[in-house]
């Protein structure tokens, strides 16, 4: 564990935009608030922690001073109702919206090792061609091939493969065995969890006179800036030009992007969701676990689609889908409600017939 | 192939639990019953082979006859009307139960090679303060990183990594190419197939006024002992605090587990099968392929859910769902039949309308 | 990226079975249909480019014209409406099948940089007891254990590995990190995406005193020719006998292919679907994008099932199935379009109740 240095009540002040209370402290670490419950959290309670409770009342109050916390945070408007914090008392850091407080906490006071110490390990395979920037650490047994790009501050995890002429933007990070094949596009602050594959190929291929022929699959994929993969996800590569994934967008484990796939920007999709080939996703869209995007649709700007959700057709911007097939859902949702009448129905019929 | 010892009828009473009839042999070899009908499997029929045939008929029998298996496994129950081995038959060997017979043979019979040789491979990179423990198998490539400790007898497989401060348990077998990130807490006897990743960052982010901003995920995964993840599962690590996995769990293939999700023991969660974030299930319940489960509900001891099915609420203890939004299995399939009603009701409405 | 020689139009006329219009041209590069609005394809227009439109129109040869492409190739049946190629317009190439086309110009055109230099990388741990035919490349830091067999122009990308007694078939090519374990067959001018994992142990338990017992699984996987496997896709080793996959069959990303399955020849399956144990799927099938076929039934030569099914039962040969469950198409959408008119026939019910 590499120790991050004690963050101070007047720092938090800044980083949270939070309103404090209670006396000065300097916290070292972010513990679970389940761990106030003596739950599982190892090492908690504990001298200089701090602790994010949503919106705090009276018993979770008392629980965070039983547990010792050094600081908690929780949202401003939960405030007036409790008890000014005494002297020996945690802290109160008071702010708008908690959960960017957990973000930007959690950042602050990570101490996760580095997936790569700084610097190339001995071991990993860097082919003479490549082109590494500043700062660039390398984890044992990586591959780098010829022709890659890795600009400053980029950190390849163990095992991961960089294809030839791939480019990686600043600060990106690969976690363990990530593949990023040739020629593929990657931007700034990106993070690759591990085993996600990134340009694959695409599944195309054409009916011949002795089986399916292949269509070889030989454009890219350009990943944006701050754009996150899921461990084991798949993004393949174009027939021709490029499958896309906008700025900020994040992908969690076991998704599939297909082929000529474009995701706009701050598009979110949940885990083993899926995206068939030349659709089109437009900005924050929101996918849930386990959806399925049928090839060739539009998903407008700002939709939102159901965990497990089927998707055959475009679906309008803004709206929100569910079922299988999907559909509006408040349809849905009266398709439900109507369904759940057919006891009912049936009676009727049977009575009548 | 390293080839085990042969079996007796002896030892085999013994293992098995079988009563045997006929004459006393020694195998060496389990083979496939679709091979006695000159199905596929390689070398069959042979000396010195058992065949598990869970329910021995008078045709079974003869096809065993023929193909010369020195032994046949069969509940005792199908015994009474089969006629008594002869001197050149093969013996048989009965059981309460066939499958728990199956899973024994299979293991005392197991010729596939290890997954590394005995020793730790030149080419693995094990940091200096990695801490090995007894007869420790380490394979080509595999990378173990600073702080990991190792206990008796684990096997880690070709190009896996073991993450900074890692614990794996006695006699865990990693295959090839797994992924336990740092911090990860893996019990006694646990096997994770070939590209397995556990402790891969949850999916956790806030709003921010510039777009998502990261939950970094501090907290870590626990699996018991006994516990198996499929190949190229995923099973992440929690926010703060742990994502658990309890004893003698099983997850297949492709399976997702978020982060700060509670598994309970004996649990069987089927290929491509979903949980989504802090999500608890129970003591023995067993999810079908495929099922996903909406996050921050509850699955309760001993329910089983139909492979498909998408649950989005919390299922009490005991019951079987299915369905997509998911509901009790009876009531499932009464809507089933009355949505087949249909076109009678239908016809039944336009008739009086 | 390794130039292509250049393809002349009578190499076009003879590979595609073409009628060429226009003047005589050669092509080097193969180029996405998109950039002619302007759109994504990099370098394009250009000189030596050749664009296929499916069904070229008058607006479409426009394009073409103005983007200065040497070659553009189109369906014979749409080429009556449109003017004569003149001396400085693109040459026009009638086939049949542009499809058919596309796929034969990509692999004639393929300038992707090969997977692995030919030749065995220094990094590459070859077990002496490997056997390595002509031309065979290996990447930095693939394993080839005891007893593996690759035969002639057979490539392992970098990070790949291949267990004890495997054996590829000549020209078969696995991608990065890709994994063969030990006994699997793999045949002719296979392709595997990065991350597949061939051979991994089956999900079988059965149910002991202390919990579940597993059923070690001492089959194998045997792909015929020209099978393909998508990135982290799964197909599962057969308890005994073996896992098949049928000649020319191709799966997509993340499909998982449990034991003991039997795939036909020329089966397509999208990605993330999923097939449980043991389960019988004929020739020239096509399933869906994440649809999922339960254990033990018998899908039917020349079936299609929808992307997202959920298929509990045997489908006869020749059937198109969808839904969850599962059913015949047509008696799926009359069900649907039944279920559509609930809001009348509750109205009904209710008017007269």
């Amino acid at each position: 564990m590499t120790a991050p240095a004690p963050l101070t009540t007047a720092e938090a002040v800044a980083l949270l935009g939070a309103t404090a209370r209670g006396r000065a402290v300097a916290v070292r670490r972010l513990v679970d608030p389940a761990g106030l419950d003596g739950g599982a959290s190892p090492g908690f309670p504990g001298d200089g922690t701090v602790v994010v409770v949503p919106r705090l009342d009276a018993a979770g109050w008392s629980r965070c001073r039983a547990a010792g916390v050094a600081a908690v945070v929780t949202v401003a408007a939960a405030d007036a109702d409790l008890p000014a914090p005494d002297a020996g008392d945690p802290a109160r850091w008071l702010v708008a919206d908690p959960r960017l407080a957990l973000a930007r906490l959690s950042r602050r006071l990570d101490a996760r090792p580095p997936v790569a110490a700084v610097g190339v390990h001995p071991t990993a395979a860097i082919d003479p061609d490549a082109r590494l920037g500043e700062r660039v650490a390398i984890g044992p047994h990586a591959v780098v091939a010829a022709g890659a790009v890795l600009a400053d501050d980029v950190v390849v995890g163990p095992g991961s493969c960089i294809g030839a002429g791939a480019r990686l933007g600043r600060g990106t990070v690969l976690r363990e065995r990530v593949v990023v094949a040739d020629g593929v596009v990657i931007g700034e602050r990106c993070l690759l969890q591990a085993g996600a594959v990134v340009g694959s190929d695409g599944f195309g291929f054409a009916s011949g006179p002795r089986g399916a022929e292949r269509i070889h699959q030989l454009g890219t994929v350009v990943l944006g800036d701050d754009v996150e993969v899921g461990a084991n996800a798949c993004v393949d590569r174009a027939t021709l030009g490029a499958t896309v994934v906008g700025d900020r967008s994040k992908l969690d484990n076991l998704v599939q992007v297909a082929h000529n796939v474009r995701l706009g920007t701050d598009v979110l999709v949940a885990g083993q969701a899926g995206i068939a080939g030349s659709t089109t996703v437009g900005d924050r869209v929101v996918l849930g676990g386990a959806a399925g995007i049928a090839d060739h649709v539009r998903i407008g700007d700002d939709a939102r689609i159901a965990g497990g959700a089927g998707v055959s057709k475009s679906v309008p911007a803004g709206e929100a889908w569910g079922g299988y097939p999907a559909q509006p859902i408040a349809r849905w949702a009266r398709e439900r409600y109507l369904i759940g009448r057919l006891e009912a129905i049936w009676a009727f019929v049977k009575g009548r017939a």
